[in-house]
């Protein structure tokens, strides 16, 4: 297995590209997937009640199993405008299609930025036009294509052989306000010329979102957007893996290493972000525990907040770790913040207050909380709280 | 029933004051409050599995039924201070009965602060040694030492007439860091002459903590250090309340009042904030979801930010009621943002631009919400996310 220099557009017969069509100032807005077959689906959608029309439409999309094209656009999320608005979402759907020469079934729509605007449809319409497989594309353009308030692209491309074939799989994302939940959309798309049922497709694809996306952003507390969808064309002409084995294995390896650094560069390019916290919450009872914990302490803004000053404050984490609804009992806690024991057995512990700043100002800084409960264990991804933040978010809309 | 000039001593045979101590730089941070007899008590605690010393130690004693002083310091929670940090609030406990001439059964005692240090026993001996309920009292003192970032003291007092005797009842608190729970610490301290029973104290303390408190940050995601305490010495000389009559009813009413208030004041302080939020959610099926889905409103970071920033970014309202976790029909809501609808039957509504910006510009900042699925109705209270907010939360511990 080798990660690899590569785009959306690295796997065998897959097409990618992206254009400006208007709905931001300057930067790219309108991206596209197109696969040369029709590929196997798997998608993860918002558990939120308010789902924005191009989550109601790709829904219905992938029910059938196949999809073989993706049209997303940024800069409006097409979320909370009623029927006007998913008629528009089919009309982005229709349009693509015709422009791709496949049925308006095997397309998925996707859309990010902001809420409760009608999509400026004649901006669409003409950015649409402009879609050509035939002619050379720029992949890492639908890369950027997808970005809202991000600053930087979020992809990878990973090759390894599986059943005797050279197989290739790539994914980018865009990113969340924060790590916390309940912020702006993510949108993650992976591509991979691996042949596999969409059944087995879904079911993986669903047991590693757990662990990789929902412990970022995309949860109960999502927002109307968030869309995670996986295209599986089957042209690397690998024996279709349909059950559990070896194949499928290694193909599980593959995906949980493409997720997990998807989700790891979201956070750490959280909206105003400086920093990259990670949580490992170890000796839980359960898994599940261990990832409340972990997304606990993550999520808190008091944690963001000092992580941001290199403020050794830990007793927000273990306050944090207190509400997070798991039980526990404290005196069996221990704390390390950025690799420096704080807390033991109920007690605080002394530390060398200079090698603490030292080692809080590095960009990534890791949490552990050893529960001494269990074996379980769990991790979590999250971002500091800047002033940056809050400027993003004040003044995005107008 | 009248708002009255008062402090938390008004009510008769209260006394309260508070000092320098030394565990603040300058301010305030030792207070305390004495009543000439035992006074019916009732109390609510954090439900953080992490609690601190103090929150341990007085839960134990108002389940006498009785108190008769409370002793609180500030700069210093003693949360997460292990077997060292208990001992240390009994300390306290013991040198304040000592003071006082009365049973150490009979104080309660309370602490907001840093988590994780123990207390500098000595200040507090020092502190306490200068308690004198026989000299004159400066009870705005009490008031002022229990606050932590707070920029301002909470405080109302109210007098009505009740069995025919004028009674008096007063509350004072301390903020938290924002309404968004997980914050900082709050206490909130309420002394009355009227004569009512514990056991129908603690039920009614209860009930409205539900809808006052609990609505801002005293719930499942609390701080290690959240108490609300009530105390009733029965001085007015009513007779006693010791069941549901009109009695009862006059008193809940004053209770409701006054938790109400400093709840309002508590987000309106709340750290760094400019402005205080208001949601009231109408119609909603029940109560309980009616403040589910307020307060989901109101702890919103982006809704938080968006105020701040006078930005009438309503998808992000419709965003939170989304992941509520209450159940709900979109196309049935309607939303009001400063007084101007903006949302309507699951389609955007326009609105006036340059009345929106005048409305956002006031310090207080109503949202409210028409779920159109019931009779029931529900508020909660919060602030704006500031660059204050970050800045104080970064730097607050070193």
């Amino acid at each position: 297995m080798e990660k690899i220099k590569g785009t959306i557009a690295s796997p065998i017969g897959f097409y990618a590209d992206g254009i400006h069509c208007g709905l931001k100032r300057k930067k790219l807005d309108l991206g596209w997937i197109y696969s040369e077959v029709p590929a196997s689906v798997a998608g993860v959608f918002t558990t939120n009640q308010v789902q924005a029309a191009p989550i109601k439409l790709s829904k219905a999309v992938i029910q059938g199993g196949k999809i073989q094209g993706i049209i997303v656009n940024s800069g409006n999320a097409n979320a909370c405008t009623g029927e006007e608005g998913f008629a528009n979402a089919q009309q982005m759907q229709q349009l693509a299609s015709e422009k791709l020469g496949i049925d308006a079934s095997l397309v998925a729509v996707a859309s990010t930025g902001v809420i409760g605007h009608q999509l400026p449809m004649e901006r669409i319409v003409a950015g649409i036009e402009l879609l050509d497989q035939s002619t050379e594309q720029q992949p890492e353009n639908f890369q950027k294509a997808i970005l809202t308030t991000d600053t930087t692209e979020k992809a990878i491309t990973i090759t390894a052989v599986i059943d005797g074939k050279q197989v290739t799989i790539s994914g980018c994302s865009k990113g969340s306000g924060m790590i916390h939940p309940n912020m702006a959309t993510m949108l993650g798309f992976i591509t991979t010329d691996v042949a596999i049922s969409s059944t087995l497709l879904q079911d993986l694809l669903k047991e590693l979102t757990e662990v990789t996306f929902n412990q970022i952003t995309v949860d109960g507390d999502t927002s109307t957007n968030d869309m995670v969808v996986v295209m599986a064309n089957g042209l690397a002409k690998n024996q279709e893996i349909t059950e559990k084995n070896t194949d499928y294995q290694q193909f599980k390896e593959m995906l949980t290493i493409v997720l997990t650094e998807l989700a790891k560069l979201i956070a750490k390019d959280g909206e105003g972000a400086t920093k990259l916290i990670e949580v490992d919450a170890t000796g839980a009872k359960t898994a599940s525990d261990a990832r409340m914990i972990a997304k606990a302490i993550v999520g808190s803004m008091l944690v963001k907040s000092a992580i941001f000053g290199k403020d050794p404050n830990w007793g927000r984490i273990l306050c944090a770790i207190g509400y997070s609804g798991v039980e526990f009992d404290p005196t069996n806690v221990t704390i390390e913040l950025a690799g420096i024991p704080v807390f033991k057995a109920g007690e605080p512990l002394g530390f060398d207050v200079e090698q603490m700043e030292d080692n809080l100002s590095e960009e990534e800084i890791k949490i552990a909380v050893y529960l001494n409960e269990g074996d379980a264990f769990g991790q979590a991804w999250g971002c500091d709280l800047t002033y940056d933040y809050v400027k993003i978010n004040a003044l995005y809309h107008t």
